[in-house]
């Protein structure tokens, strides 16, 4: 290498011109504040949608984690240069010393676990706060407790260059009454009008993926809108569990070998990684070539890459689906029907599945007829951990899988019929494209069980009308003879030089049975 | 409000299950492991595409910085379960104390500047050493100079936990040629054969908007490709320029204040922001109610978001576009015809305009014939700073203008012609939908910038096609005669009974030259 080098260096001399390059170091704070845009404060209407979704989340994920049906409401007030925002939640509250850092510090959260929550980077609600500060300039409002005998009251801002927060006020309430839950009195800019449909919309497949959150929302006019729960039964909730090999790399090998205690590559396999049993583990080191008995903290740096890259290609169970919630046909039937009262409606859920050792549940519903209206191309409502994605739907695998993947006509579904397609995907890691969460990656193992499911529910979707197109049939049928058959029996009867014109009645109820035999009839 | 507040706990009480959350802080170099998809590494084939991307466009950065026409070497080598890279450049090199944050810090660098680079997020080229360090466990090597008396050779990883450099190696060696650039040789994982061809078009249309660069790529199998420098000229050098108050906020604002030393708002705005002579300055503050004489430092929180707000909507002149780089007509022409020879090909380049306060120009071409292929779908080449884009084309504004706002009969353009579409934005800060610099967000200046120069270059596309038209018809026109005249001059030398048949060669030449009067021959 070395005398390459040299005889490389030679051919690249020469230059007189030189600019010098100033470095510098930015905060996550700052960074994030620079490039806004990438988590959805693209412009002041996108910026008080994101600003509300994040807060619903957050709330949501907070109650959801307490074990309570979630109450989130959620007030708008209109202040003249900026709005004030209210959000209350009856979540599990944050623990007093941690509310300025949860609050007031981009990447300090809770949200770094294997475990499906709505909230993936831990950015969306600090990002809400920092979008407010740098446009309304005041410090944002939090309460909260977690059910003990205090309420703490914190004002703060966040201290961009450094990523920190700076408290303004801190009271401390008495809390007699045990609540627990969070509080956030936030003013920020927004431009309401430009967006009002989308946040509606937003609220609205909320609720429907949610029935049983209580959710309320009151509009810059002082317009409320209600979404009641419907149903005090909750998914059950999302477990956090150990790393799936299948996931790893080495990084997240190294950090797990620097803190086991285990002293063997057989026990270590087994005690930190979900699916590995004795006889796994052996049949895997074996496969790898490193000895059972080597000390993990002992590995050479090629050894852990060695077992990194046979995790990811070795033959594992499929990752553990406890760590997920998905929603389930009985609640997504209740939402779904809530908002948007179709006259059929059938639920797909498949078994879990894994890309890249992270678990997913994909869990499709086609809703037909009722209030919906006719439309030609398909409506699609796509979710990801509840999640309702409103924008950017032209580059979502979902959207591919239904326009590319499901040949509608198929399944007697004809163009402008009045049909919505929903689309949930629950995971510990959801593929998103980018941070602003609003588009899902076309990973071919979720692009696979989205197909099948709607497939499925395609085929279910089929039997229903086709059901229906038999009792149209049969009713027209009937319709036909009711018609026709007292102007046969009346002129046979003149035919037959008969008074009585006979009863037809019998054979109609025949008929519309279907237990007639129509030659015998007809003849 | 404290009255609300006791009125709302008390309807959010009663819960009984609480888990506990556990809190974290993250290091930005945790977050981006975490996430590395959103920063283009999805998968080992999207990861290998990225990592060269990353490194080419750090490298011409560099050497345009220096402002040497750059040139690129890079090699990419099959070790069996990994490959090693290596990448050679002649910029400006890094500072030797700077060399180990540089390339082992996510967040720091020389990116943060209201300057035009390729790179915008000082993220990419760590995340391509991050990600080889999470596959192939190897340091990453750095040989680098400024061009002084010394070369430094480092060897280091990133911890990642607490994103800092941990310097493994560092030698000095003596640089008595005076060379300045950088060398990197990094191992990491990839598919290269499944994403071969879109490395090889990436290389293909670097070198066709940088003609200026001398690039050369060693594939793993050691083919040898090379892209000649085909001029020495390079575009105007960027420079960095005062911020335009059209796109600031609360915390630019606040910055400016706490550094400033002059002590008046008169003085203040003049000094720290283009485009605001006394003039302007003066009228700014009568609108926006501050007194001229004011001390900066005294503003109140909401007199600093009136500020911003009026310099949000106040009409200032455009933004200096003198630290933007645009390409130019000349290079252009160079570089698209040296890699795709049309036999057409028109540049339009606007002026200079702006969105929020960043100045961008946008540069369009369209070449037509030649080596082209005939497509149903018009091809197009998108490029952002000099960066060809090549994934996610549906999403970007670009393809939108030239599908729906062209109406490219209207320019006689049918479908399947040998056409291809070039478009360019240059700015301080594009648009980019994500961090993985693919798509360009379609903002409504840059959509009306790229719609308005390609239909100029549509209507000289038109003016080409016409006139070859003409001439095709000219040609079989003078075709026609050549084959009838001499007969019918034959046919009337005979019926006049003359022997000399009449010479008709003056007359085609004249009818060539389109001279002739066609009814008085005619006749």
């Amino acid at each position: 290498v070395r005398l390459k080098l040299k005889l490389d260096l030679s051919k690249t001399i020469g230059c007189q011109c030189m600019v010098s390059e100033e470095f510098q170091e930015v905060s996550p704070a700052d960074f994030f504040w620079r490039n806004r845009d990438i988590a959805g404060f693209t412009n002041p209407a996108r910026a008080i949608y994101t600003t509300i979704r994040e807060i619903v989340e957050n709330s949501m994920d907070a109650a959801e984690s307490s074990g309570s049906p979630p109450d989130v409401y959620i007030r708008l007030r209109d202040l003249g240069d900026f709005y004030e925002l209210l959000a209350r939640d009856n979540g599990s509250g944050v623990p007093a010393n941690k509310i300025p850092q949860a609050f007031g510090q981009i990447l300090f959260g809770s949200k770094y676990k294997l475990r499906q929550t709505r909230g993936t980077f831990g950015l969306g609600g600090k990002m809400a706060i920092l979008y407010g500060q740098i446009t309304a300039n005041k410090p944002v409002r939090i309460i909260s407790s977690t059910g003990g005998s205090k309420i703490h009251d914190y004002s703060l801002s966040i201290n961009i260059k450094s990523n920190r927060p700076k408290v303004q006020k801190h009271k401390v309430l008495p809390n007699p009454k045990r609540w627990h839950g969070t509080i956030i009195y936030l003013n920020t800019q927004g431009d309401y009008t430009r967006i009002q449909s989308k946040i509606l919309e937003y609220l609205k497949q909320t609720a429907a993926i949610t029935p049983y959150a209580d959710l309320t929302f009151v509009d810059p006019s002082g317009r409320y809108y209600r979404f009641e729960r419907k149903t005090k039964e909750l998914p059950p909730p999302s477990k956090e569990v150990k790393p799936h090999p299948a996931g790893m790399d080495v990084e997240a090998v190294s950090r797990i070998i620097a803190s086991t205690k285990t002293s063997s590559m057989l026990g270590f396999l087994q005690k930190h990684f979900q699916r590995i049993g004795e006889k796994t583990a052996r049949k895997f080191l074996h496969h790898t070539g490193i000895d059972p008995r080597r000390n993990p903290k002992k590995l050479s740096a090629d050894e852990i890459v060695k077992l990194c890259t046979t995790m990811n290609t070795f033959k594992f169970i499929t990752p553990d689906a406890s760590c997920l919630s998905p929603i389930g046909e009985k609640i997504l039937t209740v939402g779904i029907t809530k908002e948007y009262s179709p006259e059929f409606l059938t639920v797909v859920q498949r078994n879990a599945s894994a890309y890249s050792g992270f678990p997913f549940v994909v869990e499709v519903a086609i809703a037909y007829g009722g209030a919906l209206e006719p439309s030609e191309n398909i409506p699609l409502y796509r979710f990801a951990n509840k999640i309702p994605l409103l924008f950017d739907e032209g580059s979502d695998v979902a959207r591919k899988v239904v326009d590319e993947k499901i040949d509608w006509r198929s399944y007697k579904v004809q163009p402008g019929s009045p049909i919505a397609v929903f689309v949930h995907i629950c995971s510990t890691k959801i593929p998103y494209k980018t941070v602003g969460k609003e588009m899902i990656a076309d990973r071919p193992e979720v692009e696979r069980d989205m197909t099948i499911a709607l497939r499925e529910a395609g085929r279910r979707l089929m039997g229903f009308l086709s059901k229906r197109e038999q009792t149209r049939a049969k009713k027209m049928r009937l319709e036909l003879f009711e018609l026709y058959l007292p102007k046969i029996a009346k002129f046979s009867a003149q035919l037959a030089h008969r008074k009585k014109v006979p009863d037809i009645r019998p054979l109609l109820k025949a008929i519309a049975s279907g237990k007639s035999e129509e030659p015998a009839i007809m003849d």
